[in-house]
């Protein structure tokens, strides 16, 4: 269904770097990369996975058209046989990468990629995006729909999205995150994504009254009559129009949405109005401005409310609009295929890179709860029997001795030796597995506000090359 | 060159009202819908417009495809005529816009549609999608071009972009905006923007050391060797090995990139390691979460820079990343042509619209320098050779008259009768054009903190047929 070939969707430093290995004979050397995020959006406390089924179609639709060669060959800097080898260039290496809809925490790698050195480097800037901006929705649409408590969220927010996929894309991560359905058409044609509205208040005015407007609209869709009062004044007219209207027209399925003003008094009041005139199962629909804390707040005061229509703070996650994932080497192997960790060092603490090729495990107590998670390097060998002992990365000195566990891979094989070995779930069955693997995190985890930090842990010897490497690193300077 | 068709791109109501509208016999009455926008981004004095070539190639490829017509028909709620009359559905209408690049202002038209209910209906959801991500973006490119003082600024942010086209048209919005070149290639290829960039630090790890790294990357691109020097230390490493690299590879056009660290303290240094060792034309450019503040702190504070990167902060606007351009209904026809202005009223009076078919103006004083924008019914003459009178629209007794002035009609047409009647200029006229524009604005207008309000004045035609809406309204409720 996408129809656009992203494979130029790269940044240009991956083009001159894989020239370079290329020109160097580097271009087979296998490398490792890992994906990863350090900071989770809103000072939440978890994130939530989303993005890699795009991820999948663009590794499977990865090649360059005469045109793009071209292209390339005009910019003047790339050798003419690695522009003959772009002709052929597709996916041959490994990527595991978490599910759709998993809770996630900063550090872990979320995919990882084994590949000749050129591919691993040029699929980086797709990767990042896609991951990013669909992860980046999920959680805070995970967010909202939490803070609404059971009711419905309604992603309306295609008009503010940054660009097409923005829209499109972004009404699929909102689905993930636990929204139950969105106003982006072509979301549906193409994702599945319910799409579902009514009317905007220009329909209202293209009649000569409200109650014309309101009464044509239900005759029109009597099993889905929900009426926008507010385009002139929402108890005066707004709402008596719509009982009138509902009364006249029969309407089997009745709502009305208010879009402006106090909406815990107005609701209230419509609530009651409503109800007085004999429609107590009308539902009332919200939308202005919305987001966690918004929704949050007017519940709390006892709005009346059974669906919310979230637009431009969910579609862009206005209050931290960047999901800021990286790609970072971790390993490459020798001529001899030996895995050589690698280490990114920064002066930051927090953005030193985590080497080796690794694995990811979570560990669930007896209640089926998540206790941590735990990288380790790629051929340890765990055994459930034994007690586990966990220690923080940091404060190593900080132990802890877990038993009666049960431990979880996180990643799962995606492509091997450039095959996809993964089918994508439905996105459906991806929203039910997202709200059942959100229910394993405690309620501390979950909290709004200042939760409590999710422990994401290193084996003792992965603990042990990182430090080796830093002092090593520490000895070369 | 965009292959993705965006007709199902819509707000799902705007078929259900489309639909409406066709089993009313509503579907020829004429409509007239404004776009405009009610507040600039980030507290900023003005605000770029940018994104009509999007729209423009939407509404010429606007159609349903039979794959369209029957996911439709699938949802059962469409009358089976109108399915049918989709299947030849185009726009036939006229739209007027202000050209891409050009300060616009809260309030005032920026594009305007005349055409039948449904299609001018129809359009809505893409048309402020195009405009809002792309006016979005080029008034936050041109903030942080105009805080980096004439160095050049690069756009960097593809992988933090929400979605695809986020990143590829962002890109085109940012050079409107004043950027001097993106990373991301396809923005290149597609919409002719300058694509450049030089290596990560995987590309220093892939090599047995930071030295041989580099001495490569300059053999290999000896104009452009800008060698990324803070993967491991940036000065006891990385600047030490770049004059080293340069030396020996006698490399040509030589710059050092710093993605990390204190930006400031470090390019001084820099600066004079580079300059000691005999490379002061050797450029340093600067990356690392930049935006307009941290740009104008670290020129402040003597930073030596000779150009920056800018990612996410750019990309997706991040301090303010929603740019609420709204679509209004601001008139109809009758049967007999005649133009019947529309009002949507508010409880909040800056959301009250602006009715009737109307005209933006640009006055000039005779030193070219911007003095307000004027809006006016369709039909007004303005005579350049009188005096004008000017008045606040809100506060009608602070009045003012401006003799010796130009006027410039803001919109040009577009579409006339469906047919396109404008060419886009070139990404780089536009960057010119935008230039120039913003150089016509007061320096109190341009001023990044609590800037000099600009004037959108109403004729007192227009202001007399919106006040007798708005009595009209009071006294109907």
């Amino acid at each position: 269904m996408e129809n656009q070939n992203n494979t130029m969707l790269c940044d240009f430093y991956e083009l001159t770097m894989a020239n370079g290995y290329y020109v160097l004979g580097k271009a087979n050397e296998i490398a490792y990369f890992d994906v990863f995020f350090r900071q989770i959006p809103d000072g939440g406390g978890f994130a939530i996975a989303a993005g890699l089924e795009q991820v999948i179609s663009y590794i499977k639709d990865l090649h360059f058209t005469e045109e793009d060669i071209a292209f390339l060959r005009a910019k003047g800097c790339f050798d003419e046989e690695f522009l003959s080898y772009l002709r052929n260039f597709h996916f041959t290496g490994d990527i595991y990468a978490v599910p759709e809809g998993t809770p996630i925490f900063p550090g872990e790698p979320i995919l990882t990629v084994r590949a000749p050195a050129i591919e691993a480097q040029f699929i980086e800037t797709y990767v990042l995006l896609a991951l990013n901006h669909q992860s980046l929705i999920a959680t805070k649409a995970n967010r909202i729909v939490r803070a609404a408590d059971g009711r419905a969220v309604a992603e309306f927010g295609s008009r503010r999205a940054q660009g097409a996929n923005g829209a499109s894309l972004g009404a699929r991560a909102a689905f993930i995150g636990g929204c139950s359905s969105t106003a982006c058409t072509i979301s549906d044609r193409d994702y599945g994504i319910p799409a579902s509205g009514t009317m905007a208040h220009s329909w209202v005015q293209m009649f000569d009254s409200e109650y014309e407007a309101f009464l044509a609209y239900c005759k029109l869709y009597p099993d889905n009559a929900t009426l926008l009062v507010d385009t002139y004044d929402a108890l005066k007219s707004g709402v008596p129009n719509a009982i009138r209207a509902f009364r006249d027209s029969g309407a089997r399925r009745r709502g009305i949405r208010l879009d402006s003003g106090d909406i815990a008094y107005l609701t209230k009041k419509a609530r009651r109005m409503l109800d007085e005139a004999g429609f107590p199962d009308c539902k009332i629909v919200v939308s202005n401005s919305l987001d966690e804390n918004i929704i949050r707040d007017i519940i709390a005061q006892g709005a009346q409310i059974d669906a919310f229509g979230v637009g431009e703070r969910l579609i862009t996650a206005k209050s931290d609009p960047v999901f800021g994932g990286v790609y970072k080497l971790a390993a490459k192997e020798d001529a001899d295929g030996k895995i050589i960790p690698k280490i990114k060092i920064s002066e930051n603490a927090g953005k030193i890179t985590n080497p080796h090729f690794k694995k990811v495990y979570r560990i669930f107590d007896k209640n089926g709860m998540a206790t941590a998670d735990l990288i380790t390097v790629h051929d340890e060998v765990l055994d459930e029997s034994l007690p586990l002992e966990l220690f923080d990365p940091e404060e190593t000195w900080k132990r802890k001795t877990v038993t009666d566990y049960t431990l979880r891979e996180l990643q799962v094989p995606v492509f091997r030796n450039g095959e996809c070995v993964y089918e994508s779930p439905s996105v459906h069955d991806i929203r039910d597995y997202c709200a059942q693997e959100v229910a394993t995190l405690w309620e501390e985890v979950r909290r709004f506000e200042n939760p409590h930090r999710y422990y994401v842990d290193l084996s003792q010897k992965l603990w042990d090359i990182k430090r080796r490497l830093l002092e090593k690193r520490g000895h070369e300077n």
